[in-house]
């Protein structure tokens, strides 16, 4: 692995960092700026992904409608009610196209209720489109494959 | 550290998350290729190793019996009821000798069932022995150290 | 990320993964090493970080305490009847000063009993505050956020 590559996979690992903790840090508003200006943002199953199935749940297709998406949940006022923490695997370059790239990275949601009580909440992988926009990594697609079919609860919540 | 330990360290990280990927994604057929040709894999608890047991859960000592064992997931058809999902820790390189290094990385996995329900399934380390065999980094050892000693159920997975 | 940057991630994560391996190991006793000679160690909640709260959880102000800490726990003998698994996600390097360095990093830990039983035991982040002491990288400061308010029987344990 030559150093342009171990800068590549760092690069990518960061965004996914400060993407989850902006997440767990119920900091919503900064959640729009991990995407570039007309970023995709989907999330479905991998039993979906397998069938080949339309992408019935697709969250967002620009920035802009993801700031709708987030002064909703502010709005309802449901998500102040419990806790995520998001713990992310190391990514894999799936591939590149000059200063793009396609990696995948496996993750685990633990969500914490007011209570206190933790639970397993979602686990799945992030398959990304990376660019540089306006200077910084952002994400030109984003799409969270969850492992299981129950994900009713889930769709008011960023993953 | 400098930029030869931090490439190895990568390049370790990179086998695993591979690795798991294959056996999240169910490409099972593509299991025996990360372990050199006479590679062994062996599944064991920490209690055992503590103890310094003999090692009672030896699944594999080459790639064509990982082979077989594939074969023999597919045709007992248990395998494709769940989904699981690992997450891998950072590597710690344990030594190294020349190309080839011994490491250890922990690890978390969830199953999820059919009906969608999820679990934590198991958790542990891998000490791994890496080495260059055919021009890639593959394991000439992976031992899998089980923390719970509740392993029957665990025995027909790839872990 | 050039690669000063990226040798300072990799010491940061590097750290961590060895500290975590150390409890999840049981070797308490390498545990205050991982400290500078007045190094501090706090646990606490998320919820007491938001309200400004004063820092109630302070376990040790030096390497001295967190020695006799672990001395309590050998004597107590509690320790023994359970596992811990740390897995934890990639380093955020917060700010840096000089060859210090403070960073976030995300943990989740899994509890096995005993009988094999294993739970999610507890989720959070590492505050640290890491330094070049005595020649490595160790902790100036380590504050453990626990996302769960429920942690009265996580007094005894190191996290």
């Amino acid at each position: 692995m030559d150093s342009a590559a171990t800068a590549l996979q760092l690069q990518v690992q960061d965004l996914n960092a400060r993407y989850v903790q902006a997440i767990d840090d119920d900091r919503l508003e900064a959640w729009p700026d991990f995407f570039a200006q007309d970023g995709r943002y989907r999330v479905t199953t991998a039993e979906n992904v397998e069938r080949g199935l339309p992408l019935g749940m697709i969250y967002a297709t620009s920035r802009p409608m993801l700031r709708d998406r987030v002064r909703s949940l502010r709005d309802a006022n449901v998500y102040e009610a419990q806790r995520y923490r998001h713990v992310i695997g190391p990514p894999l370059i799936a591939h590149q196209e000059g200063r793009a790239v396609h990696a995948h990275t496996s993750f685990i949601v633990a969500r914490i209720m007011h209570t206190g009580e933790t639970t397993l909440f979602a686990t799945g992988r992030y398959h990304d489109h990376v660019v540089i926009d306006d200077g910084k990594p952002r994400f030109a697609e984003k799409i969270v494959i969850l492992d299981s079919r129950l994900i009713d609860t889930l769709l008011a919540i960023p993953l």
